[in-house]
């Protein structure tokens, strides 16, 4: 296990806090209004990137400066190497260069967040083996709860790009044409059933432009964050045949404000799961691509407190997000700079792992019991959802900050 | 029936021209080399409006000296009205600024075509009839042929915008997954049966964050152009369920390089069909929001002549692009400027007015004969597939120029 990094900035020595040296994860903020500009966290503080680069002691073409990470990641992953050493030399407890970062130093609490880069597409994939099986054997019963493709493609689909969010935008509950097993005809209005899925964020910062191996998918990949893919069940079950889920996942998507880069969550690799059967060579890990990383669901009712309701970990994933990226590439598929992955949803073998209130509640058959006794099949309006994940170290975590959102009533039809 | 506007420049009057002045699409061209701008296309001319805006013979705001028409779809409707009608002024053949316009020509044989917009996302539906009757006649029977939700939602899917090219460009046959009914495992390969899809594509030219009616999303659509959605069926065949065609897709969507405009368009306004079942209120039209547009594929293999393999119109699509555009935003879905809708393949009732090679050849069981004598079920590497289409006037059309691509092989794997 690898240790604390310890830094001058006292808040980041604690093993309490998300943002230790070891982490280093990038974000965009502004402070009074300002325009937004590139900060890298480090305990209760901002370093001010922007702010530093004008002194000389980092020096990144001006990419830094900018109101998105897009710039620095196409200086490619050597650059994003030498940033990270330099930044650590610069922040550690003994550097000599204190006295000339302290002052581009902002409270975090002071800032205000914005989207960390700019979203060139959004993808979601289906590759979490026990929320496939959950799922499957509610709709098709547990012989055949897994698509005959399941075990050999990363099954994903197209998102919608424009309906991804920051952490702490209200989502309003959508409507959408509803149609029961027994209903006559479809109708228009509120989603019933309106879920969280709970999810992991790959986002590519390297292009590429025709079929990619899974070793250059993970080279290109430059960080992760938390995702939550809301999403509307009745909505979905309605119009998802044939061709997939589209207005059920449409109202909106939210991630967590700090990208944790690759390098930082490098000793906590994983391998994928055993395969069942044997993957196509185009999508063999040529070494342990998926990542030990801790992650719940909180649930807070409007007024109430909050319950846990879901513990599990990214070591769960059937496929890692590169093999997802290679798949996405095979077809000759051009891959940008911010393109977004999201892993699917990520639920563990048992029933307090399930990362869907679809999986929690068994479709709404078996309603679950918040701490504050009310009960929970789908989400009520004014709930608030908060997504947590962290990798753990010797004495520290490499946190990813939270990820939230308060669900709206629907607009009245 | 509306008449021919006669232009000072003499090619535009003839009834074998796609641009008339009755026309005006819009372009963006470089000439040798130069920064790529927006123009004007009027007979065998591109009418350089970067140019023509310095003399201030029209004046937009600096919006038509970009190399996108972004910029100008961002003036709004009115200006959109504006701007056609003093253009039409220019060019009519009785315009006194013939000598200050007329510098600002260039032959349309010595510009090279430019992607004519900033693609925002690209959405593809399945909302013509006749095809989806074919599909599903072929997979599931003639009586089971529509899904249940068919008749009540334009059937749509998230694209991938990064795969969108120029009309010219060459496309890569994809290697992908493939496997047969009765192979045990899948493998890695060539598609072997690579169709196209002859749609037309909607571009949306106005912002909207919530839900609209289907005649704010008709007011929304700027301009339209043809669309090749080229289609890898076997990769589609074993990757689409549970979630919809991805890497099937994922290889390129050509579209045409000339954005004919609604306004354009609106003399030759139609109705959908008639409706099997009633639609929800949210998704009923007005006022005619379709178009009657001939269409027509022809297919030239290597080193071969032409042979139109599909003839067909717009028109027989059940749904139009503006209930396509309102059912897309009725999740609350946040449409941008530049949005692409693909109509979903348009095929007609009879055999000849099939808009893909899967049904022409009925999946394969009946290949068609080329007039070079060749047969074809899917595509040849070295295939040509050219998209055509134009509403036609009293002795004038309104096309839209042409729709190209040739195959070129499969990376060797």
């Amino acid at each position: 296990m690898t240790k604390l990094l310890r830094s001058w900035v006292e808040s980041a020595n604690s093993a309490e806090t998300d943002f230790p040296l070891n982490n280093l994860p990038y974000g965009v903020f502004s402070v009074d209004g300002s325009e937004p500009k590139c900060g890298v966290a480090i305990g209760d503080k901002i370093l001010d990137l922007a702010s530093l680069e004008t002194t000389g002691l980092l020096d990144f073409d001006g990419t830094l400066r900018t109101g998105s990470w897009n710039a620095f990641m196409a200086l490619g992953k050597d650059q994003w190497s030498r940033f990270r050493s330099e930044l650590t030399a610069l922040l550690a407890e003994d550097s000599i260069s204190q006295g000339g970062v302290e002052p581009h130093m902002v409270s975090m609490d002071q800032a205000t967040l914005h989207f960390p880069f700019d979203l060139a597409e959004y993808t979601d994939f289906y590759a979490g083996r026990h929320h496939a099986q959950n799922v499957g054997t509610m709709f098709r019963g547990p012989e055949n709860a897994l698509p005959p493709n399941w075990l050999h493609i990363p099954i994903g689909y197209n998102g919608r790009a424009s309906s991804v969010v920051l952490s702490g935008t209200k989502i309003k509950r959508p409507n959408g044409q509803l149609k029961g097993p027994n209903d006559e005809m479809p109708r228009f209005g509120p989603s019933a059933r309106f879920d969280i899925e709970l999810e992991m964020g790959a986002i590519v910062g390297q292009a590429s432009n025709g079929p990619i191996s899974v070793q250059e998918a993970f080279d290109n990949i430059f960080g992760y964050v938390l995702l939550n893919d809301w999403s509307a069940r009745d909505i979905q079950a309605w119009e998802y045949q044939p061709l997939g889920p589209f207005q059920a996942k449409a109202t909106a998507t939210t991630i967590s404000p700090w990208i944790v880069s690759a390098e930082a969550l490098a000793p906590f690799r994983t391998t994928t799961p055993d395969r069942s059967k044997p993957l196509l060579p185009y999508l063999q890990e040529p070494a342990p691509m998926l990542y030990d990383i801790s992650l719940e669901v909180g649930l807070t009712p409007e007024g109430g407190r909050e319950t846990i309701i879901a513990r599990t970990n990214y070591d769960e994933m059937y496929y890692s997000a590169a093999q997802q990226l290679a798949h996405h590439a095979s077809s000759g598929c051009p891959m940008r700079i911010g393109d977004l992955l999201g892993s699917g949803t990520i639920s563990g073998p048992n029933k307090e792992n399930r990362g869907s209130l679809l999986e929690i509640s068994w479709g709404g058959k078996e309603p679950m019991t918040l701490d504050s006794g009310e009960e929970r099949s789908f989400l009520e309006d004014g709930d608030l959802v908060t997504l947590r994940g962290a990798a753990f170290g010797e004495g520290y975590r490499v946190g990813f900050g939270e990820c939230v959102g308060k669900l709206l009533p629907a607009d009245k039809v």
